[in-house]
Parts: structure tokens; sequence; C-alpha cells
């Protein structure tokens, strides 16, 4: 990999370019997806009826997939979506939300990962140790706990997908089929909150649509909104101020603070 | 047209009346459309089950529809919605979210206009001008480029539709077939909270729902929600603080400030 | 019923266990009954696919439905849900948001009610009058005017269902089949922000999952959610402002504090 990696550099191409963000997601989070695609500078759209959503992904430069509240029919209209992205050639993003909590999520996880082509595979580190197949039992959304070195998970997963794998946690993990990127940036405090998951596919998303590299893209991305966060918890007590901050800190971002804060390790 | 509009007028009708307005709306803005309408002091219900739509008309002084997360099904249920507002004489705001951007948006917008009566079409800029029947492409959900005089544009429309058109950007344009407003009231930092354009049609319906003069309405309610915008601008450095004090400066407003503040043209 | 109810103990304990509180809920609040969860340290989970509503019960320590935004496919999901959650035997709080506003709503509470065991009911003062047999029409999901004693009509509801039920108001009331508790925390701006009903099901939910007796259990998390709401009041000069101070002051309640402003009568 590449050794010098400048987040800012990325952030300040999505606000320059603008890139249509398309996503198929889950009904908690919708909003707050759309909303830090925004506060990025970029433009989100949500569109799932499968008369358009190959349609509404021709306009657009990346496809975020949120499996959270699945449905048999919005799977497929994933497929759809994710179909057209590949025929187009812009990066597909799957956060596999809740991945080992039922047989369901499993099946259709594997589903789309056999059926379209996925560029980044992202979860916490039981979702995505069940999706590299551990017999491992979800918390509903929350993560379980995993004993397998994630940093060897995240690799083997990307390798056998032939995709970006992106483990979120205290230290982020983007395995690419190359190599490994470690984020250290982020707070405690995001998870007393929810969608901030949901967000960091949607943030990684805005990124991948500027940057053909995906890991590059996802640790940039990572890099600054745990920056964001990292600057949001100086000023709030709790969840809701927090995350309000996290929008505002992320909106504000400059290039001295990103330089300055960026703790990204090749 | 009538010369002298006082927003505030109708603000405190609203507030003094508190009526229902009832929504067929997309899953991204549903909450904020909700919570818009009940700063207003209006009392918002969002429900979309084919069986009990009109039976929510009933009780209804207002509907709103917004196509943002639009299904055939769910255009489906709008219409039933519409047609048992139509027969009541209640009006109907049309928010048309993102029409230009794929064919079953503009295929079901045009479905709607022509099925159903609609009091209120409301868009950005290339939004109404794919409804003129333009052959313009919105980017997604945001505004793209139209170079057609606006003014034309809503009037043409408004006379096509017999309805009053909307549209929204710097200066916003209420086209009846009398006549036009303009609205001069909002603020950029707008353009960075998904669902400002969304609100704006809920605004609009609870003005609509207390004055049958939907011109007047429509400029009133976007002279209050804008005059909010500016004084929540004021206090703001991101746009989560923005939307959150939109929220409290439109619950706040009080006649001096109003009147004081508000740009309306007829 | 046992009098010394110390709210703070079961707030302690649902920190302490952070019970998964699955929900099958409305598209309008679903990210704020989310939130409201995580912020009590619980862990909420959203999922309404008919394929997975029971697999996810079986994580699960407690199960909220709402009927806001229903439709006749979701409320068969709800019954699959709460069959399941009877099979185990965990708490199952269904909030009839919108009960006499349409003649749906009204069937569908029917059918859950008599074919799954519901063990909290709860919803305003109208709705639960509404569910009780009574001829009142619900102003969509804002409470309509009851003239009924409400303790006597929560006690026959109660008795007649085998539940506790919940009216939410100045004072809330729970009535189980035993007796009576009257909260009278809480304040008035709760009626000014959307899905500050909604979040009550989910609080009680996530009480109801660490403790058995469910009076109990829905009259500390009123108590505690109300205080939430006293203290978010002092800060807050709107609606927003409120709503997030409201997560806040839950997330960092204390005992001390608790133990001082907690209102609830036996």
């Amino acid at each position: 990999m590449k050794p010098k990696l400048k987040a800012y550099d990325l952030l300040e191409k999505v606000r320059r370019e603008a890139p249509v963000v398309h996503h198929l997601t889950n009904w908690v989070t919708i909003y707050d997806c759309a909303q830090i695609v925004k506060t990025l500078g970029a433009s989100p759209v949500m569109a799932h009826a499968p008369e358009e959503v190959a349609d509404m992904t021709r306009i657009a430069s990346a496809l975020v997939l949120n499996i959270g509240t699945l449905t048999v029919d919005f799977v497929e209209a994933m497929k759809l979506a994710a179909a057209a992205a590949n025929r187009k050639g812009i990066p597909v993003i799957l956060d596999v939300c809740g991945a080992g909590a039922t047989e369901l999520r499993d099946r259709k996880v594997f589903e789309l990962l056999d059926q379209v082509k996925i560029n980044v595979i992202k979860g916490n580190a039981s979702e995505i140790a069940r999706v590299s197949g551990q017999n491992i039992r979800t918390k509903g959304v929350d993560a379980g706990e995993v004993t397998t070195d994630l940093e060897t998970l995240g690799q083997m997963l990307a390798a056998r997908r032939r995709a970006t794998v992106v483990i979120t946690g205290k230290t982020d993990i983007v395995a690419g089929e190359k190599g490994i990127y470690r984020v250290r940036n982020g707070h405690v405090l995001m998870t007393s909150v929810v969608g901030t998951g949901c967000m960091a596919a949607s943030v990684i998303g805005a990124f991948a649509a500027v940057e053909p590299d995906t890991p590059r893209a996802a640790a940039a991305a990572l890099a600054c909104y745990g920056i964001a966060a990292e600057l949001a918890a100086k000023k709030a007590r709790g969840p809701a101020a927090f995350k309000s901050a996290l929008f505002d800190c992320l909106y504000n971002l400059d290039r001295p603070t990103v330089e300055k804060m960026q703790r990204i390790e090749a």
C-alpha cells in the first residue's frame, strides 16, 4: 500500500466533487446516513423501489447497502442496485449490520456476497467473524465477543471475497488484498449513539466515490469521521449532544486539524 | 392577489386551530416532517396502509404527499388518500422529491397529477422543470441547473395543472393561477441539512389547512419557515446545531419578529 | 403492591444487564426508540421481516410493538414475534399508537390482544379508552378528550386483559391487576416533541426486561424518563433542545437525583 495517506486530501475531493451516494439502507438510521453524506458536502439519495434502483445507480458514484432492517424483497432490490453498480464500475459498500443475529441475515449476506460484487464489507468484530464463517452469535446489532485476531480475520475474508474488509471498533481495521490499515481515531461515546456504525459505511461510500483505491478511501474516511468524533466528545456530556457535535465537527474539519490528529497506520 | 399578507396571522391560526396534517411521505425525513408540524402547534399523523389512508384523511385538514422513497404500492396508497382528500375538499400538497432522477419518479408524478387533484405542487427548480415537461436530469434529490426563467416556469405549470406551484430556492417562488409571490426569507445553511425541502412541504400543509387561498398559505408558510432559518443560522456553526435551532426558533416565533423580518413580494 | 419502589434500582439493573430490546415499531420514531434504549445502556434491535422476527426474539429480553405506521403484513409479523416472546416468557409491550383514529387500527389492536399475550398495554387517554371499548375518536396520534375516570378505566382494562395498563398523561397511570401506581414525573414540553410517547414504551420495555413485576417496571421506567424530562426542560427553550437534553439527562441520571425527584404513588 502507498505509505502516505493524507485523509484530508480525500475529504477535500469529496467536498469538491460532491458525488451522489445511493443508499439502500435500514429504516432506523436512514436519516443519519443521508445527513452524514450531506455533511461531507456530497449528495445522498435513498431509493429502494425495484423499478428504479438501477436507474438511480446510473447517476450515483457509489452504492451503500445496509441490511439493518432487511426483508426478502428489500435484498432483491439491493441485488438489482448492486448489479447496476457493478456494470457501471462504481464501488459497492455492504454494511453487514446484525449478521449473526438471525439465520435470515446470514443467508442474505452470503447471497449478496455470492451474487454481486461487493467492494467493501463492513461490520463490527462479531459481524465480520460471522461473515467469515465463524459460528458466532451477534447480540442484535451490537458486537459480541470475538477471540480470533481481527487483523487475520479481516485479511482472510478480504482474500477470499476479493474485497476490502472494514472491522470497526476501538481500532478500526481496514484489510485490503495487499495489506492493512489501522485507524486509531474515534471515541467511545460513538458506542452510545445508534447509527454511528451505519454512518461509517456511508462516509466510506462517499470517500470511495472519489478514490478508486478502496482501502485508502476507507482508511481516510474512518480517520476523518473518527477525528470529528474526538472533537465532538470534548464538547458533549451525553449521546445527543455528542451526535449533534459529530455532524458539526465533521462539517467544519479543516486540513491542519486532520493532519495533526489523523492516526492511520499502514 | 391580496396585497397585504401577514404571515404571522396564519401562523397564529395554525397554532390556535391545531389542524391534523396527514402525511404519506418518505422514510428518510418522516420524523422531521412530523416534528415540524408539531412545532407549529399542529398535529401530524403519518399513515400509509391502503386500508386506512382514506379513513385517516377524514380526521385531517390537509394531506401532504412526498415521493422521496416511493414504491408502486405506496403511490397507490397516496392516490386513495388524495381521492379521499379531494372528496372532503381539503388541500393536497405534493412534494415531487427527486422528480427527474428516474423514469419511475416521473411516471408516478404524472399519474398523481392526472388521477387526483393536487392543490400545491412543490419542488426545487430542476424537479419543477421536469414536472413541467422539460428534459432535465435531477441530481438525485438535489437541484440541477435550470436555465428557464423560474417564474414563467411556475406560472405555466400552475395554469396547466390548475394548482399552486412552489419552487424552493434562494428565492422561493409561489405561482398561483392569478399571480406570483416571491419569498426572500431563508438561509443557505438549509441546503446543508437533509429534509429542509420536505419540511417546507409539511409547513405549507399546515398553513393550507387553515387558509383556503393556497398561494397565500404557501407564501406565509415559507416566510415563517425561512425566518426561523435565518434566526437559527445566527446561532449555529454547523448543520446539526442549525437544524435544532430551526425547530426551536420556529416554535418561539412571535408577531414582532415575523412582521419585521418577512420578505414576501406579491 | 410492594410499597417501596426505588426507580433507580431498576435503572441500575438495566445498565448492568444491558438487555436486548426487540422492536417492531413505526417508521416515524424508530430511531428515537432505538436511541432511548441505547441511552439507558440497553441494546435495541429493530427487525420486522417475518422470516426473522421469531429468531430475533430468541436473543431478546423484551419485545416492544407499536402500531403507529401499521400495515396488515406488519401486524402479522408482530404476531409472530409476540408468539415467540410468549413462548420464551419475555414481556411484550404494545403501544396502541393511534387507536381510535381509524377502523384498521382498532381491528388490529383487538387482533393482537386476542391472539397473543400482551403484558403491557400502553397509550394515551383516548387510545386506552378506545381499546377499552369506548366509542371515542382519537385525533390522529394525539390524545382526544376522555371523560371517564382514568384510573377506573385502566384497572378495568387491566383486569379484562390480564395485563398491565399504562395511560400516559400529566400523571401517568400504571394499572396492574392488583393495584395502581401514579407517576407524577414528566414535563409539558414532552407534548411538543414527536415520539415521547413511543419512547416511553421503549423505556418500559427495557425496564420490564430486567424486572418481572411489570407494574413496578413500568412505574420505575416512567419515573426515570419523566425525571430526565424535568431536568431537560430546565435547559431548553424549544422542542429540539429539549429532546436532545432529554436523552443526555437520562444518560447521566444518578441515584441521588432519582431518589430526590421520583414521584411515584402506589
